[in-house]
């Protein structure tokens, strides 16, 4: 496997932050257990369901739908029964509760910041730009990109969505 | 000039919604009266000014710091008095006041919503793939890109911060 | 004209609660105040419009955008001089502000209980007919009709939007 | 049965969030869990009951009231005791608190989006064909259909309300 | 007139205070000021319109909708042009803005404080009596009565639902 | 005993709310058990005390202290033992944290909405009336009563409180 | 007059924050301006109606309603016209509203902060000592004392209320 | 012991409200429970220890921070095995969570209230009597006092703080 | 005067935000405008007035109290009428009402950030160094230091209180 | 040891409050502990760790990430197997759920006071010394300071961060 595959002692794979679960689906505990025995990062995991590592985290959060095909590959990757997994996903996702608003952590706060300095400024850029209508936070894709310069590394963050 | 730099009947300029105003620095009104004078779309003003349209539209809703080169550049450009603007937007900008959490317009609300759903996913990935630390809200750019395809427009955000 | 298109002393035209004003764009008053003084309905400014009434009150609320049709036939109608309409209607409307969360007005808390008390049910029942996925509230039509028996006056709300 | 009573792997039937069941009555975690065992969607149970799909879930939620009819049916359909379902069953249902406000999933977002930015207009429509009074949110009935045509598939809620 | 009917020094008639006139109809600051110059006590001003002085009261309040021959009584008895009274009190109430909740007036927050503690106890109790369902803040009248014995004064408020 | 003091398949006995149990004392759990199994409606315990049902009903919910007979009788009709009893109403109260403000149940609503579109209305009346001062919300008797007439039944509760 | 009852340069008089005004009656700025200009502290204003301080200050915030007495003597002590006082506070006062919950003034906050701490502490010995019951915050009198040792000067606050 | 040393059936002393005991540290159960078995009221536990009976409620509540020798006192008063007492008190106090701001508690909120009518009044004479500066909550002293006259009781509450 | 005692256009000294200043007493409007005439930075007139800069900007911002030693250098270095400077920081600070809790602006956020995440670090370090007790916030001097090594410049806060 | 390493009857070492552990990692409880049982002091585990008794404390807490050498010494000295230390800080921490904003206990509010009543302060300074930007919350290190002379003990609290 490829190194940002695997964790190391001091690069560990993400975890549950255990008094975030009560407030997640039972798969989120089921699947982060599992992915923490075998050691895998979400690229790894991405790379195995041929989906965006992003949208993958995104599912072990219980914000986003399997389908029976993710559903069966996780299965066998990180070896949980089937049948488990199956009763475990197949709940509605009733997304968004896991997360405080605004947000206490650091690295979640900056997302929210960039949206409120910069929300009327993307709204009137879009207006401009589209006219009347909003983005859809549905029919949307999301990937998280490292690009690294002299200066030091940079999280390249890109949203797309239907307008 | 090009089409997408002038307002029409249907498509007009963006201004600065009158119960915002008192939210905002002077300068924002001074900015948008003069923008919507001259009907320029942020695109035009941004070219003007060799910046991109995002970080103008943000330093007319005083969430950015004008330097003594764009004050001059929108001096000319809106034709308000040099002096006048440099006034107004000699103050250090106090941001992040104009927008309510969570906010009540379905744009604005998609945005937050998106960091609503995905900020632990975002977290889980970057953690993997950067270690501990968190991404600038400082250091960072930004844009709004339109693509089109047989389904519709879509509208790209790129997000792009030193770790 | 029908008499359901002109206000008489009991049953006065709705016209716009002057606390309410200063949350909403200057349109709302200068719209507000002209239907005022021709006495007229929802209804018949729908029926000049050829609009559904609802979305004829959302835009006298700021919460829709008119087109230049619709400014056309509201300045003659209205008798506003069109310019002044085009200029107050040109903003891209900033939606949502109007309305407090959770509304104290009995009418207005009423909507919100139905959705209180019948949202979990809604999802699931959706979700059940429609899959995974959401029902859009911006490509979305909706219309308030008045159905009379034995018992007395009903009201019923129709909400159309696409899965 | 019909296709659309029961569940299949990739459209599975709606079930009980985990962490909801602790701000429900008991009553909804017995129903849930025989209605998963047996593998029944909404349709098939109000089609069994004789009610409408939404009542039928509104009830599931503990947001309505059973009647013995109610009780006797769903004991049967379901393979519950039926004196085990008397007794869950025969609380005074404490609407409403299953749901925060505003909502975080996006689904139930939608649902109260309409309400905020139409609530004025509705209300003022109202007024205007009913004169002053409310909408009744108990005397009330509500579905949820499906409408399909080239663009895809449409929700339709109906609310009607005793004025 | 008698002696409850009119305002002494130390025991003035019932005012507007100017901090609450903003979150109330122009209708308000309308009906108190001509109060005021009266010196009528709202007991007076019922009797003269045949209508209960809370009525009379929450009418002033804009809680409530007057009728074509509320507002000529009130002209007559408070000396204000017919026409002004009828435009003002033409709109349709906008009911429950003028309080804070919870409120910090010491006899607002008594009254409070009464649905606070007893709030179960009532509902427990009305089910019993009445079965599922809701008492009526619509189909709704109050009063407030003095009554006295040697203990002192006590005030004694009735609420009378349709359920 | 009478018809109104047992309860029915139809017409059960208040029953204490699961999700509700852990916000109030021990002692609520103990006595909505016992009066379950009793089958006694609130009506049938307050005439075996000699006290009014809602100052039982506020009794079982911890809102109110038990006096020494008042735990004799409750333990004699109940069958509960007289010891356990003493122990667990043996707290003093702290009252009023059993109800969200503003509550979500649509009955525990309108009683707020009541007192939040009537507060300034009681509040003027009262100070014409009495002076300034408040009405005790402790030196206070209420009651709940069932009236009924041609159109159907009206509850009408009393609030009696030392000026 | 004795050193303590007027200002000096590097000890004023207190007077009224005009951030703090437009949340109080026309009265408190009369008053405020008035006492400002006799340069006169509420010590002094005190002796002069025979009144302790405190209570003349709570008057002066509109907390406390004055008596004919109270205003003829305040009109003459601060050369008021009587007929401006006795329409200013005539009005029944609508208290508490001045202050914010939790209070962001230090030393407001820390009167707060004891009541925060202490809390439980008083209600279990009030308990104990009075039984069930609550302290009057109406039938209640409450002074400031200053008191001197060789570690400084104390403040002693002495509040005494009806059971 | 004296009679307000224990307490009786229908004088009871004060215990630990079951639903506050997980936001106290361990000790304030421990010592709740041993004060019930014991029957002792704060008055004699004050009495045992030499120190006012508030400031001992203030540590049953985790409030205050317990000295070698209170632990060493209580330990032997309550039949409490001192390791157990000075593991459990051994903690840093983590203050002022157990209250809700507001309190719900009519008793809890009195004191509140007089603070949040009160706050300005006491501020500007304090201001006046001791220049710029706060009153400690630290170097603070407080007492409870229980006076009676023809009235009836008076509760009297006495705050001295450092200036 | 020395280079960091003078505004410049693209550093200019700090003014006040037209949106914080009906936060703000009169006096702040008044030092502000002065301030930014004579283009002096809070270095400069710390120095003039012999006190650290950030105590200057606090007295500018209306949370600390001018000596009358301070009063008389203002007026002179900023040439205000001294009897205009004495009547309007005559008012005893009403504190930290200028700032939102949480902050929006991202430097104000900063530090509370800062607070919130070390908050217990800090706490239990302070009661091992120092036992039980707290940090004045009154006895308490801070300033602001610039420190630059080849990374780039630090910003040194040093917070120091009495315990 | 030194004194200051070890916990004394009267000083004891900090640990975790119980209410407050399930708001932690896992971690927080295992170190907090065996820091007990060891009976050390902060600073005795900043001196074995070679860093900062803050930095350590924050670790404690869940605020900062371990490294691999941190873990190392942490097990040693505090006798944790290291194999659990791993699992337990392997987790991205999640910071700042912590603590209550504004938080309730006097000490913690202390620090927030002084940032509310300093924050627009250090703003205007910062700006003034170094131009638009923000003082970062991550490059930053902080420490806690003891001082005495003859008036008693002062905190001293450095906080530096990069520009």
């Amino acid at each position: 496997m490829s190194p940002s595959n695997i964790g190391t002692p001091d690069h560990p794979v993400a975890t549950l932050d255990a008094s975030l679960a009560p407030r997640l689906p039972t798969s989120s505990t089921t699947l982060f257990t599992a992915k923490k025995a075998k050691n895998l990062t979400f690229q790894a995991i991405g790379e195995a369901l041929g989906r965006d590592e992003v949208a993958v985290a995104a599912l072990f959060y219980g914000q986003a739908k399997a389908t029976s095909a993710d559903i069966g590959a996780l299965a066998e990757l990180l070896e949980i029964p089937q049948e488990q997994l199956e009763a475990e996903l197949g709940e509605w996702p009733d997304r968004g509760r896991s997360i405080d608003l605004p947000p206490k952590d650091p690295l979640l706060y900056r997302l929210f910041e960039i949206m409120q300095n910069y929300g009327y400024a993307y709204k009137a850029v879009m207006n401009e730009k589209f006219g009347d209508g909003i983005m859809s936070a549905i029919a949307f894709s999301t990937k998280v990109e490292k690009e690294s310069d002299e200066v030091g590394d940079w999280v390249k963050i890109t949203l797309r969505g239907k307008w």
